[in-house]
Order: C-alpha cells, then structure tokens, then sequence
C-alpha cells in the first residue's frame, strides 16, 4: 500500500536519506535543552528521534513541545539524515511538527508496574518495545508456519470452532448453547484435519483452540492458536522428520527477519541458532532412564509433568523428541507401536531451556475394529464418533500429524516465561478484559 | 516435505515422466474390459488413470480390482508416461497395485443426492471433484490475503474470540459460561484491531467470527471466517484505495494459481478476467437513485437488502464500492462526512453476480467527546468501551479498516451460490455435524 499522502514509515528512512519527509507517529520519549527538544517517535514500524531546533519551528509548537505528554500523536516533517549513533541509521531534522492529539497524562511510565495493572491496559501495554517486540516475533512465527506448509502443498482446511464432541476428554471444554443444544470450542482440530487429509492429501488446520482449564500457571491460556497439519500416507519416521523439519523453519525465518527484536528481548540469540537438525530423538523409556539418572523419581507409565519435562529438555541444546509414550496416557485415537503393544506411535517435542511442550503429534490408528475398542474403553460415545469412524470405512489409509501452539513456540523463540506476553490479548481464569 | 518412499504426488508426475513411480490414493472410479481396468486414482493433489493389464498384475489382486468399491485405498506402482488425452497429461501403466483397504460400499455415488444427505455426509463430501475445487480455492484466498498484507508489513495481531462486549448489538452474540461470568463469542475483531493500529501502525486480524442468526438463507452461516485489516493513520480516500487494490490482487491470485479449479466448477472466467482496477465507486445516494431508475422502491435512509444489492450489483461489471451511507444504519465507531452530517464515513463493497457484500469499512471516529454521545445514543454500556476510549486518550489519530468475509469472496470466486459449500465443516441453524 501507499502510505497516505507524504507519508514514511521509519522501517523505510534508509531510501529517503537526503530528502525530506513527514513521519507519523506518536511520542515515545523526549530530551529537551532550551532551544533543543530530542523527540523520539514510533510509528508502530520502527522509533526514530526527531532533532527540534527552536529557531526551525513556530514558538507556539515548540512551547507546546516542551509539555506534550507521551504517547500524545504528532507528524514530523523534516530532512532525514544518516546518523550512525541513531539506532535505525537515521535521524530527523524537523522543520515542522503537527500535533494530533495531546494525550492525557500516560498511565504507564518508566517505573516498574504489577503485573495486574499492565494487563489491564493490555491495550495501551502493546505499545511497549518489549510486548512490541514479542507479538512482531509471533507474527513472523505464524508467516513461517503457514508458508512452510503452503510451499510444500499442504491445504489450508479450517476445522470447525463449535464441535458436538470432544477430542480428549470433556473435563476442559466450553460448552456454548447453540440454539437450544449444547455445543462445545474446539480443543483440536485434528479429527477434522483427519478428514480432510482423505479427501485433499496434505492439508493444515489453524485456529484459536480453547482449554476451560482451572490452572493459573505460566503455561496456561483458556484461547490460543494452534497449527495442526495431517498427512495421508505418512508413518511414524516421515513423521518425526516433518516435525523437525518444520521448528528448524521456523526458528531459522525469525532469525532472519527479526533479529532486532530478539536483541531487544536481550535474547541469548546463539541458543536460537543452535536449532538446526538433526534434533535429538528419545524414547519414552530412554526418557524415563534420563530421569533417574538425574536423581528424578518417576514411575514408568506416567505421563511428565512439567519438571520432567524442564529435566529432560534441559539435557539438550536443540528441541528433543521425545517418542512411544505409554498408550495409556495418550488419546484414544493413536496407533500402537507394533514392537510393543504398551507404547503409542506418538512422539511430543519438548523446548529447551524448560519452555515445555511445543508440539504433539502421533500416527493415528487406521483400523476400524482397533479404533471401536478404543472408543470403548475410554468410554467416549461411539455415536459422536460415527463420521470420524467412516474414515476407516471409506478408504482407510495410514497417516499422520501433529499439533504446534503458536504461544508456546513464541515464549520459547522470544526467551519469554509466560505465555500471556505472547498473544495479543490473553484470555485466562479470572483475566477477559480488555 | 519429501513423501514417504517412493510416493510421487499427481501433481508432480510431469516431472517423473519416464519412470517408474508409486501413487497413493483412493479409487475415484473405474472402467474394465476383459483384460484392461482403467483405474481413475485421485490422491488429494489430482487424478491420474491407471491402466491396469491383466497380465502385467498378479491374478488375485486383479481379480479383486474387478469389485474393487469406490473409495478403497491402494498404491499403484507403474510406469509413467505422457498421454496427451489424460486430464493431467499423463497416466500410469500399473505393473503392481497394493490395495490398503477395500472400503464399505460407498454411500455418495453419481446419482443425484439431497443436500441434507451431503451435508450429514460432509466428511467424504470433501472428496467429490466440485467440493475438492471450491476449498482449494478458498485456500489460495486465504494465502493471497495473508501475502497481500504481510508483504506490505501490515502485522497479524489476532483480536480475541472470548469478548466482555459487543461490537455491533447483542442480539447476535453467542454467550458463553466463561468460570462463571458470561463472555461472548466475537462477532469482529475491529476493536481490538483499532487497539493493535495504534501500537503497530498496520495491523490484520483474521480469525473466525460468530453470529448467532436465526436466518437460514444461502447466505448466511453462524461461524465464518474475516480478516480485518486496520491502518493508522489511514483516511477515507486512502481506505477505498486499499479495499480496491486489495480484492483485485485476490482475485489475480486465485485466477493465476487455481484456473483448473475454476473450470471445474464451469465458472465463467472472463467475468473474473474483469475484475481489475479501478472499480466503480458510488455513494449511497447514487445507488438509491440507481435503485429507482431500476423501478425499484426504496426510501432514502434504510439499509440496502439482499435484493436491493443484487440489483446494484448487477449494473455493473466488476465489484461495486458503495460509500457514504446514512449513519444511522451504520455501527456507532463510524466517522461523519464534514461535508454532511447525516453520513457515516463508510464503504460496502457489492460483488458483481449477485453475491452481496463482501467487505465493510469505515474511517473510524477519532475524537472522544463524539464517541461517548454515540455510545451514549446506542444505549451501549460505557464502562464496557473504557478500554477502546483510551485509544482517543492517549494519542488519538485518524484511521481506518475494514473486514472481507472469505466464505462470501470464496462464493463468489467460484460462482457458487451457497456458502454452506465454501468451508470445509459449514455450521449453520440447525446444523453442528459432522
């Protein structure tokens, strides 16, 4: 797009150096020294410092500049100069300023704030370097994402938000009254992106995900988005490879395009570009031996808690998959591991540095007798299931996938501990607003 | 991704003419003569015919083909060789097939089949070739909108689906049980896009919105999903300048990428051929004058209906901007024209064919004292807009969105007229499974 009339954005001053030009934007910080006001303004692209001299501008701004409070909205016009010390390479040198808008007095200051009060100006927050820096990170991980699985021709499928049934049990679910019957949001879109993969081959599900979870943790978000591709055709091994294939992407897109916002984030950029593969690959049971080695008690059969997790992953330098967890502590629909009955064909990828579990994945079952036993067993209606079972009797083939959290995947790349900095506005227990 | 061993996609067979490849798919249908099966195999990607001797194949497994159902599984191994009168200009002489899983009888077959059967049926419905051709259209909109926004640095900053208010009247709203408080389901992430403007200069939201209308008609669908774009800084003149550019570069797209698609669908694609810049603009005032010369009654001051947009829609050859709306029919955020009062700041887009709107956007109102008497004159809950007056507090600027529906813009790209069809698990009144 044109930027409206004489417009530039300060992301694009490298191409105007020489010439004059008009930045719009609003005042983030200010120096003043008698005939000088050192403005520093954002646009949202980027923060330049607009150098004021008294005799270039009309008494009235410049008097009016010496109490604008922050954030108030202004455009500048001026030359724009290379200037090495600046931190864009470039400075302002104002022969005009328009002010938009005198803002009231600004709540958030230079001072520390709790956290309460900062979320609760979510919206004012945003325009902060540091929550600035988190969501261009998260934009450019969803960019990777989808043009990872583009390139490679997987279909974009949305699952549906309102689903009659659930994909993991019911405990965690919003129920919604849909005109008069009770529907439920989405926990997961892959019993649909199952379906899908039948019918089109490669396909990808992405959309916000809603877990009615009671937990106030750093880990948790009642709303979050979630990238689920599906594979017809795919076993366990292409699996675990399209997994690692797919962070490595990731990771490598937002160490090319914004490196600036790691550096503001004070990010250990170095561990970041250890993420290459091969990734390291362990089973359940190697897991579990890892653990008792490092002195962790832990029954084989469980699940990992989130210290487990921290232990295993922090035994590594890159994302670690782990592989062929009990069947007894996945989800109904995974196939078995034919070397051992006990383990399911399913693999999760555990970030360093104690960020967690970033993905999920597994082989499902394709046999429709398997599955039926299954439904049983977890005790789930078998009618809810009717479709999802037609898959097995209309062309069942093997297959697979895995789901990726967006937020998760953006603490962990940002170096942030809590997921709430890592969407635009966070949704949790007790926390809606703004 | 590299497919699994030896798998060779059909849309990439041009590249393996000559050799000897695997194809992995579904029977789509069949012809047999004695001696020969043609096997149309369709593997997500496309379809290839596979001719089958009988003597380059092991008795039993030809045998078996003979009755092979629709929708069975199975690998074809065969030479591939160029054959000019195949759809994709090449086929497979089989010298093995492996079939995965001979299917239950196939409930969808040629003959013609109510709409509540394909409908209950919708997770195999997606293999049919129209329904196949109508959601990788809607994927190629879906990619052309995120590459359009993303390579103009607009930022995705994905507004909340769990809302606390209201954007446009509550009788609309799905409400959820929310721990105990209700929220609602969002029905537009403008104001929050508005909010995300104000910190990134350029923002899109693009989720799924909810609305909880009773209506059943072609039209209309209770989960869709939008993308809005919002711009600070942006003003009216500039809006419908990027609103034009915007759908012109989607429809490009589309016609580029996934022509064979369209002619699936029989869509006549000269019609979309025309849809290039500049599109006719016309005030709403022109368009009633339209409506009369056309016969048609209507009083000046109403919204337009669904009949009202299909007559001024089919005036023209290409998309139609309708700006300058009374604003009293118009939501409370809207600007006023300086130039007269009574009008909101406002453009519809009316696709041509009679495909109604597919885009709304307005410059929104920038000064507060304005924006507390409309909230006030719509009876809506100050307390619950403080957050969104904050952004007219703190450094206030003129701007502007808009929102393009992608059911809407995938119906009529692809000349379908319901838009039950144009994603992938429809929800409707009535109408929650598969």
């Amino acid at each position: 797009m044109t930027a409206e009339a004489g417009q530039v954005y300060i992301e694009d001053l490298g191409r105007h150096a020489g010439a004059t030009v008009t930045v719009k934007g609003w005042l983030m910080n200010r120096r003043s020294s008698g005939k000088l006001h050192f403005l520093q303004v954002r646009d949202g692209t980027g923060v330049v410092q607009a150098v004021c001299f008294k005799g270039n501008l009309d008494a009235e701004t410049f008097r009016r500049l010496d109490l604008l409070p922050l954030e108030s909205s202004l455009e500048v016009t001026g030359l724009c100069k290379a200037e090495p010390r600046a931190s864009g390479g470039f400075e302002l040198d104002a022969s005009g300023v328009r002010i938009h808008q005198e803002a009231e007095p600004y709540p958030i200051g230079k001072k520390e704030h709790g956290t309460g009060f900062l979320m609760e100006h979510r919206h004012l927050w945003l325009r902060s370097s540091r929550q600035h820096a988190v969501l261009r990170v998260r934009a450019r991980v969803i960019k990777a994402i989808r043009d990872f699985l583009d390139e490679r021709g997987f279909v974009c499928m949305d699952s549906p938000i309102f689903t009659p049934s659930a994909c993991e049990g019911t405990t965690t679910l919003f129920p919604v009254d849909y005109f008069g019957e009770t529907a439920y949001l989405t926990q997961s879109g892959q019993l649909y992106a199952e379906a899908s993969a039948m019918a089109f081959g490669k396909v990808y599900c992405f959309g916000p995900t809603f877990r009615a979870e009671k937990s106030k943790t750093r880990r948790h978000l009642t709303e979050f988005w979630m990238v689920e591709p599906e594979v017809a055709f795919l076993e366990m091994d292409g699996l675990l490879d399209l997994i690692e294939e797919f962070i490595a992407y990731v990771v490598a897109q937002v160490l090319k395009d914004r490196r600036a916002e790691l550096e503001v984030l004070e990010r250990d950029i170095s561990r970041l570009e250890r993420v290459v593969r091969p990734f390291p690959r362990i089973s359940y049971d190697q897991a579990v031996a890892l653990l008792h080695e490092k002195g962790q008690a832990f029954a084989w059969g469980g699940d990992f808690g989130a210290p487990d997790e921290t232990l295993i992953s922090e035994h590594f330098d890159r994302p670690v998959l782990v592989h062929r967890y009990p069947a007894q502590v996945k989800a109904f629909y995974m196939k078995r591991d034919p070397a051992d009955d006990r383990l399911a064909l399913c693999v999760d990828v555990l970030a360093p540095e104690g960020y967690g579990e970033i993905v999920g994945g597994s082989e499902r079952a394709s046999d429709l007798a398997f599955l039926l036993e299954q439904i049983k067993a977890h005790q789930l209606p078998e009618e809810t299931f009717r479709w999802y079972l037609d898959l097995r009797r209309y062309g069942s083939v093997p297959h697979a996938g895995f789901g990726l959290g967006v937020e998760r995947t953006t603490a962990w790349i940002c170096g942030v501990p809590h997921l709430r900095e890592c969407i635009p506005y966070p949704r949790m227990l007790e926390k809606i607003t703004p």
